[in-house]
């Protein structure tokens, strides 16, 4: 292309500070290095984590950055040693990275890979390395990812090849949320067949994660949420039962405890709150419950009676699903495109990268309104209108904070 | 025999209240009603658990009692509808039962038993019903078991018959504390050949934690303990490493990861402080690891970072080893007729049912001791006397306090 080996000039959204509003910037774009990509962004859609970065864990040091980390685009350049890609290949970046060459990566026991411990700086979120200049200044990205700009950089061991065919508007999705919840299930959890299974939260990762326990052949489904607009739609991926933490006086594993006759055989927390991630191992079954933390955080400590494992049950974690990201993430789209695979069914706003702050700002409206008045207010998840890059608001963002307060709530008034 | 169907008046230690001494009285044992067996103890160790109950949980409605719950004896009579026991038979009484009829027993994945449910009242560490009477006062059956006593009454399904040839003098330390570190490795933790494992505290339960680990096929096995002198008799049981917290200015974690290259694959707790169980949690390679609870507390919750499990930890609990009680004591036993599994090795002093305040005073004075001084001072653990019942302390009990002060001493050092 002609772009290939000059700096691109493009948008981007910039966080330049934490806590504050993103500002569409020029930013430039330096040409791809050794082993690196340089990938158009078509579509990409905004979850939780990003937000996390932005406003909890607002890391001085992890500013400015671009956010963005569920996206898919379109090779435009790669760097020299790139064998693996060429411009025109539909691709999607990955925020967890497969080298294929180190010993968790060549280890069934595990998705991580070493090279992301030298290769991202996990206690600010960003890559070591930067191709993002922004008025002079050196901008993070995000995860190594930076999805919020038209183009971005990434090292070829972060981006998975998709089927040409594939529509970068749906399989964006795949990039992040939809892996997460179905692998927690099926890889992480290891749902058998006939089991009774609880989902907390019905955002995009856990309606994924219904999906996921369903296909591992769950007899019973039992999906929590604060929201009961939601009920519907976690039948249609698969609960058999519905429960909002709103509708009893006693703190919500006690629920379930009691409509599974002593526990459910799998928990999935699909919320990102350490109050339920207790909640969700307390609904376990005592003698053989395995929960598995979904939802992501890392701001405060998690904490459990000892005895609550003791007598059996195990607690666990699914980053990205257990998926080894390159692999999976092409083998989730190809299960999309034969149709194996709900996407479609995610996606229910999208907006452009211009009003990305009417996005965040909804998201953070959500969660501040919430502890204030938990049961009048609906939230708009986001609107329709037009632009270059395609933003997709899944349910994942739309309702942590509420959920949370509401299972806190619940349980307070119990006891 | 000549007392089936009477009162047996008899010698036991009463705990008429927490916090005391034990007073050794003549107490009353009733004739074993429909399905229980009633045992002529004639050898007993003590636990943590026990002075667990005495010093540290201390609930009122948990006194008067009588404790001990790992022992051994002849069963002396038989009530009513027991066919499996018969006068004369040995046998080892369980905390944990095994009823073989309900949907625990049942199935493969674990080893609780719902029978205990209704049978054991938990909160207060002692069985529903009791047959021992004192002073004219009801005196509660500690674990359903009460082995600090000449004689106890036990249902059937928390008795196990074991080969006559057995000597009871030392297969009573298989009722409790051998079978809970061997099993944790064997069963619940799954130590697979040619893996990395570390055991924190080198009591009984962490020395069997080390040959279950062995027997295992685990390469290199790190004993961890404050007390150096315990590292030669580790590496008896099987031990490859010793590490001493005391001779590290940095937490233990930290130097387990070093030591290891990221982490060991397989951590097991067996001290029974939640200080502890976090650091056996973080000493686990981050992107596999497997850490197991097996020390007994249940006063405090445990802590860790969702980040800590969501990358990739697991975290498990042991109760009784993951053994079905009533086969895998006979196993056990079986193992160490064969000269399979050690155990003499574990016993280091042993006194009598009259002493036994002796005992306890040793654990308490150590207990109190170790925070205001954790260098100098060295613990008698016991000493001979001689009398009916042979008490025997394992290695078990002797410093768990004084680890966990100094893993968090030398935690808050390096912090």
């Amino acid at each position: 292309m002609a772009t290939a080996g000059k700096v691109i000039k493009c948008k981007a959204a910039v966080a330049w500070e934490p806590n504050k509003p993103v500002v569409i910037e020029e930013i430039e774009v330096a040409p791809p290095q050794e082993n690196e990509v340089r990938i158009k962004i078509v579509a990409t859609s905004v979850c939780h984590s990003d937000l996390y970065h932005l406003f909890e864990s607002m890391h001085p040091e992890g500013f400015p950055t671009v956010l963005g980390h569920e996206g898919a685009g379109i090779v435009e350049s790669v760097g020299s040693g790139v064998t693996e890609f060429q411009p025109g290949d539909k691709v999607i970046p990955l925020f967890l990275c497969q080298c294929r060459q180190c010993r968790f990566c060549k280890s069934p026991r595990t998705n991580q890979c070493e090279a992301a411990w030298t290769r991202i700086r996990q206690e600010i979120m960003a890559s070591v390395e930067s191709r993002f200049t922004c008025r002079g200044k050196r901008v993070l990205q995000f995860m190594g990812t930076s999805t919020f700009s038209e183009y971005t950089v990434i090292n070829q061991i972060a981006v998975t090849k998709i089927d040409p065919a594939a529509p970068l508007d749906k399989v964006c999705l795949l990039g992040c949320g939809i892996c997460t919840g179905y692998g927690a299930a099926v890889n992480t959890a290891k749902v058998e067949p006939g089991s009774t299974c609880a989902v907390f939260g019905l955002g995009a990762v856990g309606l994924a994660a219904v999906m996921g326990c369903k296909d591992a052949g769950a007899k019973r489904i039992i999906a929590v949420d604060i929201n009961s607009e939601k009920a519907e739609k976690a039948k249609a991926f698969g609960a058999t039962d519905f429960v909002n933490p709103k509708d009893h006086n006693k703190p919500i594993n006690q629920v379930l405890v009691e409509m599974t006759n002593g526990g459910v055989d799998y928990s999935l927390e699909c919320v990102g709150k350490v109050e339920v991630m207790r909640t969700a191992l307390e609904s376990c079954m005592e003698a053989w419950g395995v929960s598995v933390i979904v939802g992501w955080t890392d701001m405060h400590d998690i904490a459990i009676r000892p005895g609550h494992l003791i007598c059996g049950r195990t607690w666990k974690g699914s980053m990205f699903g257990g998926f080894k990201s390159k692999d999976g993430v092409a083998q989730m789209v190809k299960a999309y495109m034969d149709k194996k695979l709900m996407v479609d069914e995610f996606i229910t706003h999208n907006m452009t990268l211009d009003q990305i702050n009417n996005a965040i700002d909804l998201m953070k409206d959500c969660k501040w309104y919430i502890p204030t008045n938990l049961s009048t207010k609906k939230f708009p998840i986001g609107y329709l209108i037009s632009n270059f890059i395609y933003f997709f608001i899944p349910q994942h963002s739309d309702c942590n904070e509420c959920f949370s307060a509401i299972t806190q709530l619940s349980s307070m008034m119990a006891s």
